[in-house]
């Protein structure tokens, strides 16, 4: 069977993918006997953010690939290198590098612009039914990806009501989900799980991404 | 109860700790009711490599305690801030980080100079007979800190022959181990499982952190 994608966004939650996610995420996957294929686009992150501090670091730049390597242990693939008719499904870790590298939510909400590679894969895959995970913030990224297209799915990002309402304006449904759980939108084959959104601990976050992958691993096989 | 002190040598498994490592640890403590700190020194990165080609980053340096702090999100002290003596026991990820930063066996071996706040921090946990856990390439450095000391421990490398003959080359024992299970030393209360040092996918070396944390647990509440 074709290999899952799991697109990276850097390495740390505050300017990249976050890590606990990501890992679970891989974990959750190779526990099911599900392959992966870590992907990452060759683009600079918005920012490098010290993460002792939460502020970002003047002068400093970091690549998103290069970074999101370090997840992958180097096995990782360039975005642009690959297609997505060859992935059997994606899932999208969260972290701000989702809302500050595959597009600019993070500064500019509702009138962001988006990565034109992200988004042609996840539209490709939700066009071909192909089952998508999204976790943390990339609920809101995934709507931000299907605007102007007439797909609607399900999606929650935990309980967050600004987040909540830009995932409606962008075109999607939005629904309140606990971090040990998941929202799954049946007919678009989309799963979603608020992580750190709501996260308390790993054990929750864990939890919640561990039903992710167990649904997701139910479409891939259906 | 004291928190348990795991101490961190950056974020990826070339120039710092193993990120799978990392926070398959910080799962299995979180999953077992054990509460945590992450500690890293306030020290340079030895190296930065660029993770998508295994090759250092010439006139790049990064801080351990900085990068660390990405696997911790944000939730990290300085190691120099803080006493063996507030802590119940000690876990110590791998990667190369372990063996470039608080020490320099990756590239000098047996004849390494190591941390002298890292060193001081595993001498006193052991002393005290707390429990102690290493991972990795780590218990080479557990067993460099232990020289000159009068304790032999039992300790796992998995089965590469050089780098068990630096841990008994250090006064330390070396036992055999396959990824998914852990040596224990009961009389020292010490831990070891190989990972990623053998390992071939990130549920195997999940079992064997998870086995790791379970005999690390019995020993904290014994």
């Amino acid at each position: 069977m074709a290999k899952v994608a799991v697109i990276l966004s850097g390495c740390g939650y505050l300017d990249g993918a976050e890590i606990h996610e990501s890992v679970l995420t891989l974990l959750a996957l190779d526990r099911a006997g599900i392959s992966y294929q870590c992907l990452a686009p060759n683009i600079p992150q918005m920012h490098v953010v010290d993460h002792t501090k939460g502020q970002p670091v003047s002068g400093e730049t970091r690549n998103v690939l290069t970074e999101a390597a370090r997840i992958a242990r180097g096995e990782i693939k360039e975005l642009s290198s690959v297609s997505a008719a060859d992935f059997a499904g994606v899932i999208l870790p969260g972290g701000f590098g989702a809302a500050k590298n595959y597009c600019d939510y993070a500064t500019q909400g509702d009138t962001c612009q988006m990565n034109s590679l992200v988004q042609e894969f996840l539209v490709e895959m939700v066009e071909a039914k192909k089952p998508v995970g999204v976790i943390c913030i990339s609920p809101v990224i995934l709507a931000r990806a299907l605007k102007g297209h007439d797909i609607h799915p399900k999606l929650t990002i935990g309980t967050d009501a600004g987040t909540a309402k830009s995932i409606e304006n962008f075109g999607s449904k939005h629904v309140n989900c606990p971090t040990n759980d998941c929202v799954v939108d049946e007919a678009h084959r989309i799963v979603s799980t608020p992580a750190y959104m709501t996260g308390q601990n790993i054990a929750e976050v864990a939890a919640g991404i561990e039903r992710l992958v167990a649904e997701f691993g139910r479409f891939l096989s259906a």
